[in-house]
């Protein structure tokens, strides 16, 4: 059970109601009035709670399990223990996050600036949005409905933020257009001038960064993630995409919608990543490449050219998949056999 | 000689108290009175310091060094130059950090809440601990004695902290229960709900986070370092611990004790460390694995797979170092000999 | 164009002053008194813009291009359009660079400590610089005329900060001494100590890091990268050098002047690097190693020895790029010969 202090629980719900909210079907509709407390993992789930099995990984579990339902797959309900109810979903991970987002709505922000931020008359600031402790903002901002700022965030002049946005304590905002519904965990720096500069023996010389970043709707990103500005066109970050901690957008990136950017990987300057392309956590992206719809780069993978669409790849530099893992067995032979060889 | 606006000395002290404070042994007991002023490393150390030899890569210092006094290895010491009062032990760099700590200790933040901290009513801080400018504390917190928060650092509701720790400058902490003597750098980033969601071609649906960060007794976690909290189960950084910057821990990762992650380490979702597990710069390890007791897991390594206790693996695939090396003299033979037909 | 709530733009200039801020030669000088008003992309330019052309890759793009001028190399000035003037230079975008600048130059912030900024009454803080909302500035600490602290950044006692910097919101600075003109972006950590300890199965003990941070002047680091305080010796950052976003620098590390560290890379402590070296994106460097001048070490390699002067580097272990060009070649042969042994 998730702990009280931190996390607010609805419910109970009757199963009917459960599986409407995940768009499924019950095995066996007499069972739609039962009543369910709490979602919990298979293995620690109890006669009240509602789990889900989704990673065949851990379908060793079901067997054992005490829950006294379960979201699956229909393929998988036959092994289900007797008496625990069923949803049945071709997406069974999906509608469990429907049905926990229904236990465990998130909470808008009371409204209102607290005392101590810090906020400049020329603000454009939302009656119903609401501003932490210690957070400053600049002339010209202007902040949604609905759109919380954590403590201590700093949003520079003229920063653009839409509607029921949650933006993190200590995050770092400038030269910035920011959709709605936007999630910025703690620490994100957006903006800053992105890494341009023309070397030289004598120094390196800056070259101003002209664009900005522009965060479209539905888009999370993570904590101490950084996305640099444009250096003429803009950086930007499509709607939906859903980036991780610690990962670096370059300047004049384009993500396309949906696009999923694992932890620790990183984006160079000018490349492109169409619609739902995903990089794995570690893995780097060179510059000025094109990264097509729905391609798929493995963790710790290095590209240095384009990719064709829905292409996966790993390894550095980055081949398909099978080719990857077809090259790693001819190395492991070749050790094999080298090892024989010398005994 | 250290800065003495960073840093404060204390002593002098006698070579028999150093000797003691490291539980280590004089080569010579008749030179015990001999008072020494600081510690230095081998090149820089004058006849009132002490120093250490521990890297054999140095050793070819030692006999030009000037050093009054130097910890080593018993087997080093008639490497020494005359004159050199020798601190014997079979562990010199531990030795050697016991007595720097006893020249330079930690000096515990003057208790208080500086004015400008915004701190809730509802939170339980100790009268022993400070709480530095600009920190914001939400309601239900609890801070132990001793413990002193940076400034400008945000501690979301509920948060516990025990006794003595030293939490730096621009943290954010959320959902998460810190034990006693853990030292958080600069910016780092605790409890934010991870990487999960249901991935989709109409949208990614996040999946409620419900779980909850849990760091035990004596850990460190260096300067923008992130660790996002348990989906249901909670992420845990076991006793002991030490976390370097910028390194990323996925939701339900569990360390065991004493588990060591150098700078720009990754650990993806459920995966667990056992006791003493190490991970070198810019390693990665998949989610859902085991990493025995002890292993370690060399620079940029990728691990896809169960690591056995003790194991040492490098590479990406990851594979046992020896075997590493071998493909890696492999490589070159082969490269060697294209060229050759090619001339 | 550049967004005008972001960038406030000089000019028009005459194509004569622009030639010269930039030590470059018209093509045709009776054009000098041509006048243009802002920069623009080569794809987006109009005839009242200027542009330029760097990378051979867009050269595609000049016959198209409406600019009404464009910095280019001698040898491309024949492929231009009729009726572009020409600034012609052997170094396009280091020209352009000063020519961006002078339509953008940066704004020194209003001189003045922010009412809410919380400063020590031992700082000594010039007349001319600018501290902004909510930093706080400790006892003992010192900044230059014409810097500016930007909001909510902690600068911790008796740190020193030249004139003319900019430092960004939210950094945390312990234990350093900072030049002239350096530039910090959003979320840099210095001077946290190094990851220095003594390992052992009882637990780990720290060793005291009695070293500083030393930035030279010219100096930029970018957005959440993190610089450990030395063990004993300092962490020097030379003059001039580039830091991108989330690089770890190790304690006791020293770059030379002018060196470039690219997005994510990282260099292990007691590491040098002499002037001008360059690591690109995810590039890792182990400890107690020398990195000649101007050597260049490619995206995600991985060093394990030092490098000559002007060495240029690739893979993990890293080896002459020529070599892991060839290497590369033979895994792909290797794999093509299996793919047909197994047809």
């Amino acid at each position: 059970m998730a702990d009280t202090r931190f996390f607010r629980r609805e419910g109970p719900f009757k199963l009917e109601e459960l599986a409407k909210i995940a768009s499924a079907q019950l095995d066996d509709e007499s069972e739609g009035q039962r009543e369910f407390k709490d979602v919990a993992p298979i293995s620690d789930a109890g006669p009240e709670d509602l789990t889900f099995l989704d990673n065949r990984r851990y379908a060793v579990h079901l067997a054992q399990s005490r829950a006294g339902a379960c979201i699956l797959h229909p393929s998988m309900a036959e092994r289900a223990p007797k008496g625990m109810a069923l949803i049945l979903s071709k997406e069974p991970y999906r509608a469990y996050a429907s049905i926990a987002q229904a236990f465990y709505p998130t909470h808008a922000a009371t409204p209102g600036i607290h005392p101590s931020a810090i906020v400049s008359d020329r603000a454009e600031i939302s009656d119903k949005a609401a501003i932490g402790p210690g957070a400053v903002i600049g002339d010209g901002v202007k902040i949604g409905d609905e759109t919380e700022i954590g403590a201590n965030t700093v949003i520079g002049q003229y920063v653009e933020i839409g509607e029921r946005c949650v933006i993190g304590a200590n995050c770092a905002l400038t030269h910035c257009l920011i959709g709605a519904r936007v999630h910025l965990h703690a620490g994100v720096c957006l903006g800053n001038r992105g890494f341009g500069f023309a070397m030289g023996p004598l120094g390196h010389r800056d070259v101003p960064q002209l664009g900005r970043v522009i965060v479209e709707d539905d888009v999370e990103i993570g904590a101490n993630s950084t996305v640099d500005r444009g250096a003429g066109p803009d950086t930007v970050i499509g709607a939906g995409s859903k980036i991780d901690n610690l990962v670096q957008i370059g300047h004049n990136v384009r993500l396309g919608r949906g696009c999923v950017l694992v932890a620790q990987s990183g984006v160079a300057g000018s490349t492109q990543l169409d619609d739902f392309a995903v990089l794995a956590a570690q893995a780097g992206v060179a510059g000025h490449l094109r990264i097509g719809a729905g391609a798929q780069v493995g963790a710790q993978a290095g590209v240095m050219r384009d990719l064709d669409p829905g292409e996966q790849v790993l390894g550095s530099p980055a081949m398909p998949v099978k080719r990857f893992f077809r090259l790693v067995n001819l190395w492991n032979r070749m050790v094999e056999k080298k090892g024989k060889a010398d005994e």
